[in-house]
């Protein structure tokens, strides 16, 4: 399918900060833009803001001022409606509410040509109940667009019930073209990536509400070991705690009180006691000047007199860290055995969702460490381990001179199942899989919406696929036995993945 | 009980379709019947509507035109209450409002004889509330007829909490001398039929949600495998899907939203959609003038070299599948076994709950091919299938062979637990099982009620047993093994019955 | 932290009779209280009410007049707010209204010193959100006293998220002070006593809409056979359902509608029906002049040829009821085995959550009769007992003969997990560990709470120890196996202490 040709204008209605992020994107692509705003001056203000944003790239010589000219040049405030029937692509921004969207569409198909393709960004709509009422819903395409606009690389493309496979596959092309990369998805709540990404945040807040860790803690691990750019606390601080309590209620709602999304009594308080993160000075963290940001909790230097490392089996995900130690100067020495690492008197070994000390029981094993998943252990700066109530302090300060000697920081977090990092992946992929088996979206482009979208490390579904067939599955089994809530259920795909030994790219 | 002689006049109060119908079927009894609408010419009306009717009959000579004149003198159009002080009966059938049907009830009460019987065709409304603040609620019993009522069998008979005994056994009696099967249903959301009924409407719209198959092929399994009339997607779009929808969420919503009772998402898009079914010309299917039904995927004919169908062990439901296929020509070796098909490379079993895959898997059995349920397997024209991730196209092909040799149509579906019929029939027995739990109603009532108000080809309980002590509960077990969730549980009475080996009804 | 001393006034804002309580109680304890009420003349009658009250102890000669007018003389009632200025601790009980709370707190901080103690007796109302418009939240904090305050023993005081820890430390020793047994707990839903003591209801109206008993008989075996004040029914009855029905509303949904706090179709039904209990004349009860009570099923006196007790294994906690029947005049016989007793032909078990049915046929012994927990075996007067399908009459005949010759009453119950008094005692520890796992209170809070706030004879997590580690855990988990759901998957704490086998207090 081509993309809409750069000489078709393109209208954008809306110009608050998300309207005029698109328009922006829509003229570098070399369309003219229309820009209508029903408030008296908005469009011109939002056309001085792009100027202004783009105004400091000139300045800083990666523009020239000639192409920010003719760009602002391409971008036309207009006041009525009726100025928009030019336009091949209308993309309304305006404020999410389905009765005024309703009704701008109707007039939208008043005044635009049959061919006018109409889309919406709405982030929380449904597409199709927003067609439903229109002559032609086969025209109406959602093209939900991230803050900011033009810095943000994702685009979900979303399929109404009537939304024809032309247009949508025009629009998909249309985004590849301005530069961004687009992805297609059916219209169900949360679309990929405000679905998906439920367990990142809904995760960490159910291990601070268990006194696991401290956030500041938590946050550490999951940037350090997880490779996530921020940790879920200081991301929702910056979010601001409001607007993500009220994301998260809304799936919930909209899954009908599916418990996958459960609103966390944590958030909820925050919220209540007006703590709404950076931009009311505090949230997790004080954002007041002077306020000094918690430490995460490190483990001390340890010494150990031990010097060599037992691999017991295959270390599996682990193989990274056992080279590493190895580059560290550690003697290792292999064996049989079910995948553990000795060191010292302790035992070391990746989590598999039990709590360490149901692990100790079952394995009769006193001395176990768990270890948490790190993104790649041959880099990783943290590690979260989780002991045995029956582990003895030797074997606790052994497992962390262990990690210690290849310059890993240890975070020692309360026994719960599944540690922090492996719980993440394992909850993320969980709801990515169930995406995929209700053809929300295809495999890739839920990986790609988490990537582009959120900045992952990598798409849940190819990290699982990376730590091998019914890893995660075996995980999220234990979590669930652990907790006995459907919450932990884990999806039909990886069950089936599981016995078919497949993953979701094989 | 003795019922209501004929000599005691019946009032209907409201003279739509439902009412209209009610004062019908009493009149047809040999009752005098008070007609009486608030709304000015409404009950005349209902009475003509009544006589439009019925003429048909006459003119098609089933009914003499002498008996219809004495039926329609019996019926008489009044308008005020006042005037159904004389009857022996009243029945409401006016808008489903709790605080308007209170308000009638308690102007009844202020004109009607002490000895007169008060009933509500309400469907949603808890009898209990409104009796609440009657001066006799003991007088007070539910009498919910279906649509159309002259036509439907079922009436059910609802005890609220202080309805005596005696009066919901008058009106049992009557409506079993008025020609209806009636029930007894103590006073709780849905009832019998409008709970009991959930799972067929919601498993096959999951199926469909999980891609399982498409809305025609899942219809037609369900007629042609499980002897239903209609299909679930053709019957909601008969019943129109915002009706459905409303019905499904009331009652989730009653019973503090279990999951057994989830509405689905699919269904709710086509509501968003205005995809409401036949009423809005479309809905699973397109009812526009011209437009094609769909058909069914129906696997092309195959042919095997295989001509000996072995039986490994007791083929159990099975068994008059083999005996079809005897009599259509195939050898039948017998010999030990769990209870599977063998027939070239492919191995027939019948679905326990678990997928394909996973049942493969743990059975060292690739090439295995699971059966779906059949109502009655010695005629049943249609029948699902399911195949292993590691079947062979060889063994998949043999299995649809053997199948069309006795000329059925094979539907090969997705490999979900417990394929289609199973897990209707299945989820089905479950609500029945925990209504008699709860002391709703008996076994043989909620029976009754299942096939007289929905034509259904059996009650469930008595299909569950059937089947065989225990199989429906190892059949729920694997699937609620296989999602992991709530809504899939056993109900306690399955589990009870499955260790004492008894069944419903024995 | 040292208390407020009493040279210190206190004030009271609403003198509804939990304020007059509050009152009376800091008056007491020798405090000047100015007792406020924005409707006119109810100080004052708040006031005349305490006086009452306390005449009747005059009266009774258990108060000396003198002291009674010296108490009387420092309540004083004002009218304006800022005659408050001067107490050391403000204590609102007012409406139960957000708002309204919110506006009086911001109005308390204008007029109040900056030293001044802040405090809510709110039972429902998040601390953390009443303080959130404050300038000072952290001298905000909850202090629940239970009606009548001046003679519940319980203080819950609660600290909102920006509650100071000298705030809530002062208020716990002032009101230690003042002769109460004061508990700290987090500002969560329910605080502790209201959420932790939802099974003691739920589970009764669950096991009556299971037709396992009748209100009458399960009321018995709680107060008999467990201990407790009062049974579930006649409690509520008491309390008033629709009081009831509201706080377990509340509190579901709080939490989100977690199943763990599900209302019960069957008080929504008295609710409905206008059936409040007590004060309304009717509820599981009839409180008609001349009404009768109900008597509890008890098996009538069972006479059997058996003569000796075979102990097979450890009794565990069935240990003081074989020292009983050894006192009673039984021969006792021990000799290896799983923990059962045996007597003529019955086999007889402590409930571990299974089923009798499916216990049964598990350990392959058809004549099993399940022994329901007792609070002391050695006291109690009834026992609950379910019996097994496969059971011979013979042998529930044998058992009941047995129990019989130690005096106990024996109460038939229907074949459901876990039987009454366990069931229960287990489902109100796992409420509190979870509340401990959260950090709500501690663990010796909790139970002290539960004790001092609702007479109940032990503390659950204290109980649970009792019975020795892993016994809750393992009828929990069979509980959730034969029900299938999430509401009573045991919690985190349980399923730790089970594995390192430590209690809630080892």
């Amino acid at each position: 399918m081509q993309p809409l040709v750069p000489d078709i204008p393109v209208a954008v209605i809306g110009a608050g900060a998300m309207g005029s992020g698109i328009a922006q994107v829509a003229a570098q692509a070399g369309h003219q833009v229309f820009l209508l705003d029903q408030r008296e001056g908005a469009a011109e203000a939002g056309r001085q803001s792009i100027a202004k944003q783009l105004q400091r790239r000139v300045d800083k010589g990666k523009l020239e001022q000639s192409a920010l000219d003719a760009l602002l040049d391409r971008i036309m405030p207009v006041n009525e409606l009726s100025e928009l029937a030019g336009a091949g692509l209308v993309i309304e921004a305006i404020v999410e509410d389905l009765d005024i969207k309703r009704s701008l569409l109707a007039n939208l198909e008043e005044v635009c040509n049959a061919s006018t393709i109409l889309a919406t960004n709405t982030s929380s709509i449904s597409v199709t109940a927003l067609g439903a009422r229109m002559k032609h819903p086969e025209r109406l395409v959602g093209m939900h667009f991230f803050n900011p606009a033009p810095l943000m690389a994702l685009v979900e493309v979303i399929k109404g019930l009537a939304t024809s496979d032309e247009v949508a596959q025009r629009v998909y092309a249309t985004a590849a073209q301005w530069g961004k990369k687009p992805v297609t998805a059916t219209s169900t709540p949360g679309f990929i990536v405000n679905r998906v990404a439920r367990p990142f945040y809904a995760e960490s807040l159910r291990l601070l509400q268990e006194q696991a860790a401290s956030s500041a803690t938590l946050d550490a691990i999951v940037r350090e070991a997880g490779n996530f750019r921020m940790g879920p606390f200081e991301l929702t601080d910056l979010i601001g705690h409001d607007v993500n309590y009220a994301v998260t209620s809304s799936v919930f709602n909209a899954y009908y009180q599916d418990t996958r999304f459960l609103p966390s009594l944590v958030q909820k308080d925050l919220v209540e006691a007006g703590r709404l993160g950076r931009k009311s000075g505090q949230g997790f963290y004080n954002y007041a000047e002077g306020a000094q940001k918690p430490e995460p909790a490190t483990v001390a230097p340890a010494s150990s007199d031990a010097d060599t490392l037992i691999v017991e089996g295959t270390p599996g995900p682990l193989a990274a860290l056992v080279t590493r130690l190895s580059e560290n100067g550690l003697r290792i020495i292999e064996r049989d055995g079910p995948g553990r690492l000795r060191f010292g008197k302790a035992v070391l070994a990746l989590t598999d969702g039990r709590m360490a000390t149901e692990r100790a029981a079952a394995e009769a094993c006193n001395n176990l460490i768990l270890l948490d998943l790190a993104f790649d252990y041959s880099r990783a700066s943290r590690l979260a381990i989780a002991t045995a109530d029956q582990a003895s302090p030797q074997a606790v300060n052994d497992a962390c001179a262990l990690l210690q000697k290849a310059g890993i920081a240890v975070s020692q977090v309360a026994d719960r199942p599944g540690l922090v990092i492996m719980r993440t992946v394992a909850t993320l992929t969980n709801e990515a899989a169930d995406a995929a088996l209700h053809g929300v979206a295809s495999v890739s482009d839920i990986d790609l919406a988490m990537k582009a979208g959120l900045n992952y490390p990598e798409g849940p579904l190819r990290w699982s696929d990376n730590l091998g067939p019914g890893l995660v599955h075996k995980v999220l089994t234990n979590i669930q036995q652990s907790y006995g809530e459907d919450r932990y259920r884990p999806a039909l795909l990886l069950r089936k993945n599981r016995f078919s030994e497949k993953g979701f790219y094989s």
